[in-house]
């Protein structure tokens, strides 16, 4: 996507060779930079304070960090010690670990005097198939909003987004915001209500930069106000990503999105889930039972970061001090509230049958397994 | 209720007479302050700007800001003009309309020299009843609270509150909270989750405030995370406090409370809103529909407020510069959402029959007036 008079990723070898760079995305929206990861560690840790986010880049980011363990010594050792490492990082979203199989996968056989070549290669393919994907998530989703925009004449089609699962949150184009991107380039009237996202303000700090760097029009709301917004019809679409989705369809999503869905069904809002298949843990079915979720620091709840009146970085603290917080920082939205999925073959029911449906060959494999 | 050595109300006449002080809820957690009300002007900006709010207190500091109008000038043109700049500071809670009424009636039949006097024992009459009612409330409430404990062994009793409907939002002890007081006092495990609730961060600030300075268990979560903590079984109790209830029970409060009644109801979590009568709008049905719901300035959902690591009063931006924000205070969770009104007569099931049934004089009067 673009930014400023640039076109960018959100990650890419540096020129040079032997290191990667990623948008340093804990400095948005007050400032743009570019952070050169040079070793596993490093990658690592982008991906655990969360410069780099979003269930599809943390993946790219894991096999790019794999490559510069190999980098380093590319032993079976090393390469073991990367994954472990790597794995660790965060829990919830299923393609860290997809990634990291598929680099293992490929270089897994190979010499160690191989191995780096080709798991740049498999890293480099992972990307590009990523925004192939969202960018199919796109053309799809295009077609629902157009479906949803028939009978609203000049009004624009409210779309209700939680946390970022735009082109930051991937490689490029986004999953939930590929259509919206698509939509407003095509001409249509469309008006995304950004949920705050707390504790991390992902849709205050990365959504709102997004869609205002691209000219879409969009509202800030705190996490609370959406179901009000539904009650009284100022929403026709809800859409979000997802960090692991089920074999039945169960959508593990940013803490919240499970309450944005009770707000849509109980008000007839269709609520769709966006998410390229990496996305999907064709392994497990329930998704409340069998999802790890993540905890993370109190302090991100207590300390709230931002940019002072005087342009300074800063953070406050906005609790009584010693004051105890709990982090939960994804949550599970049952299939059952989830209007459709809509993936890089298209849109589907959040059921076995209709995940089964669009992807035949996944079928197989569960079939074998069980 | 007791801060540090000292027992407070959260606003009362002051010694030299004259004028009315308050806790400055604007400055708490990180500061402990009283302000002094002069004026009519001064009382009707400090609940714009909100240094009081809650539905009791509200009201009674609208009450206090008419005996400083009349003290100025007592006549029916002053007494009109401070009804008026009063009403049309904040427009959701009824208990703003309600006091007013209150005074008006009391003091409108009298001669122009009788009615400072007057208005200043109705007010503090209106501050003793809202006392007795929250106490009222709490005792009610435990007797809830026990039952509901009775199965959980030595296991804590878990309440998630929204927003603050404690001491600090009435004239001492509470809606939602006074039940916890009384159970903790009795030597009940209970513990409070605390929704931050966003954007002025209620919750944090002033709930685990006093929470904190009565020693109550509790743990601060972002708004997003009570659908979490019900699916997962961490949750025996929602209980909320209410601006504004309807005759068939539909419940104003704080922005979010609809989505963390949606919850309760998707995990069979009982889903309690605690209110004084005078909470209570008798003239309306449809919540949704009739109830007035506030907008505030979109820089309180941009800005956030707190305390520096350094300790200095600050605040943040957490979006990008010129990001256009929409701020609705409340919401309203519907009747059928809501597993019963706990009030100072007791519980009722919201509904108009359930009402009815406890507040028989005001059947009467409905009955008298359709």
């Amino acid at each position: 996507m673009k930014v400023g008079d640039r076109w960018y990723r959100t990650i890419w070898p540096s020129e040079d060779g032997g290191a990667v760079e990623v948008i340093d995305q804990t400095r948005l929206p007050h400032a743009f930079e570019v952070v050169r990861l040079q070793s596993l560690e490093a990658a690592a840790e982008a991906i655990r304070v969360m410069q780099v986010r979003g269930a599809p880049l943390v993946g790219a980011t894991a096999a790019y960090g794999l490559c510069l363990a190999l980098q380093e010594d590319s032993s079976d050792q090393a390469l073991q010690h990367g994954v472990e490492l790597l794995a660790a990082t965060r829990p919830t979203a299923v393609n860290l670990r997809w990634a990291l199989g598929e680099v293992v996968a490929a270089v897994g056989p190979l010499p160690a005097a191989e191995r780096v070549a080709a798991a740049w290669r498999v890293a480099a393919r992972i990307c590009d198939d990523d925004v192939a994907a969202c960018r199919s998530i796109g053309e799809h989703g295009l077609e629902l909003l157009r479906g949803l925009a028939r009978d609203k004449g000049d009004r624009a089609l409210n779309v209700l987004t939680h946390c970022n699962a735009g082109w930051l949150a991937t490689v490029d184009w986004g999953t939930a915001l590929a259509p919206v991107y698509l939509a407003h380039d095509a001409g249509m009237n469309v008006h995304v209500w950004v949920d705050e996202t707390r504790p991390r303000n992902q849709g205050a700090a990365l959504t709102a930069f997004e869609l205002g760097a691209h000219g879409v029009p969009h509202t800030l709301i705190a996490d609370n106000v959406g179901g009000h917004l539904m009650q009284h019809g100022m929403v026709d679409l809800c859409l979000v990503g997802s960090d692991r989705t089920t074999s039945r369809g169960d959508v593990a999503n940013k803490i919240g999105t499970y309450l944005k869905a009770l707000a849509a069904h109980d008000n007839k809002v269709p609520f769709y889930v966006a998410l390229p298949s990496t996305t999907i843990d064709w392994e497990i079915a329930d998704g409340i039972e069998e999802i790890p979720i993540e905890e993370r620091s109190p302090a991100e709840v207590i300390r709230v970061a931002g940019r002072t009146k005087e342009g300074i970085d800063s953070s406050v603290e906005i609790a009584p001090p010693g004051c105890a917080a709990a982090n939960f920082a994804f949550d599970v939205t049952p299939a059952r509230l989830v209007s459709g999925l809509l993936t890089e073959r298209g849109v589907c029911e959040a059921s076995t049958v209709g995940l089964r449906h669009l992807f035949p060959e996944r079928a197989v494999v569960i079939s074998g397994v069980h």
